[in-house]
């Protein structure tokens, strides 16, 4: 996985994409770059990534993304792809090895309705934590999102990942927020919901999870800055 | 365009979808489903229409889309999809005659990021009007979005469609609010706007476009009783 540094305002844009890469527009810490980095990992696309300092962005990143987000996506030829699903489905129709999403349209139709459920579930995410840093009480939260983890532990049953029983692009999609759920303080929300858990740890044995990921530890420690309001996104570099 | 009398709560489910059909759950003055509408319009897909009374929704609606929401799509093997642009892309993928979404990866993507865009934008068209009725100021929001039609009218530029020079699927996913204009009292937001009113004056030309509207008094009428807060759903029939 290419990590560097982040470019923070002030910085040189860097110069045009070379032939034949794709480049990545993130931040290492990012849950939505994770999907893009999954994508690209699991493809096996070459790729070079730029780190952007969220809090302080560079002024020529808003001329890629006017959005001054990321993941967002550089071509060769100077196209921009932003929002990650966007980018995700992009880089599958593109390079068409393993390919990650399914051909059945019905199929693929699944994976964008429980992609769009999904994104009803990632507020919790951040609802919580910042709650409790608040001192706030969260239980209602942690209730509601306990009930999502009930909803998402009956949609898997006994299948072994979302799309079936190999990995595809939905589990991708979903992973990068379990894999916080130590750095969120909320690992026991999985505690009634054991095919759910099953699927986090059948998700920590696939290689392309394992290539793209941080250790708790790191996610804890960054997490520390970024609550204190100074976020280090360089942090273990 | 077919139409029927709403089904509320208290009637039967309608029986399976006859073979070679596939089956649309609508209102007739939704916006979101009319996006469905547009789609099965433009590819002359045969389909049957189920509406359905959103404020005394029918118990067994449930059981076809837990979210309760139009459109859902049903097809003869009792596959379901819903959220309208999921619904577009998997008519698209199905039907293969008069593909309405570029083959292009890169475009498909800048059709996804302009949707993604948009979506940002439809909110004004509930928040403007509600905040009249309750006399509210709302000027701040007018000016907002005669900033977001100014963007719309940069992208377009001198393109006759917002996918290039024909009619496609981002167009149709845009169409629905702009055709209500009227019925919202927003339609002097366009004053600003020369292109994008330009491209409204175009989408109206359009065959799909006219079999699948209605005229400004129907909605204004239909408008008038939604406001009352006793929707009438099947105003004209």
């Amino acid at each position: 996985m290419a990590s560097e540094k982040c470019f923070a305002n002030g910085s040189s844009a860097p110069g045009p994409v070379p032939k034949g890469h794709i480049r990545l527009y993130s931040m290492r810490f990012c849950p939505f770059a994770q999907r893009t980095r999954l994508v690209l990992q699991a493809k096996g696309i070459k790729h070079e990534t730029i780190n952007i300092n969220l809090k302080d962005k560079p002024d020529w990143y808003f001329e890629k993304n006017p959005l001054g987000l990321v993941p967002t996506l550089e071509t060769a030829s100077g196209q921009v792809i932003y929002e990650s699903p966007i980018t995700c489905d992009y880089l599958d129709d593109v390079y068409a090895e393993k390919k990650l999403l399914p051909a059945d349209p019905f199929e693929k139709a699944q994976q964008k309705m429980m992609l769009e459920n999904f994104s009803k579930i990632t507020p919790y995410f951040y609802k919580i934590p910042m709650g409790r840093t608040k001192g706030e009480d969260v239980s209602t939260l942690v209730k509601e999102l306990k009930e999502k983890f009930n909803q998402l532990n009956d949609t898997l049953g006994k299948q072994k990942f979302y799309g079936g029983n190999s990995i595809t692009m939905i589990d991708y999609m979903m992973w990068p927020w379990f894999e916080r759920l130590e750095m969120f303080e909320l690992k026991q929300c999985l505690d009634g919901t054991p095919e759910l858990k099953k699927w986090t740890e059948r998700m920590m044995e696939d290689p392309t999870v394992k290539a793209a990921s941080y250790s708790p530890d790191i996610y804890k420690a960054f997490y520390k800055t970024y609550i204190d309001g100074q976020p280090n996104y360089d942090y273990g570099l």
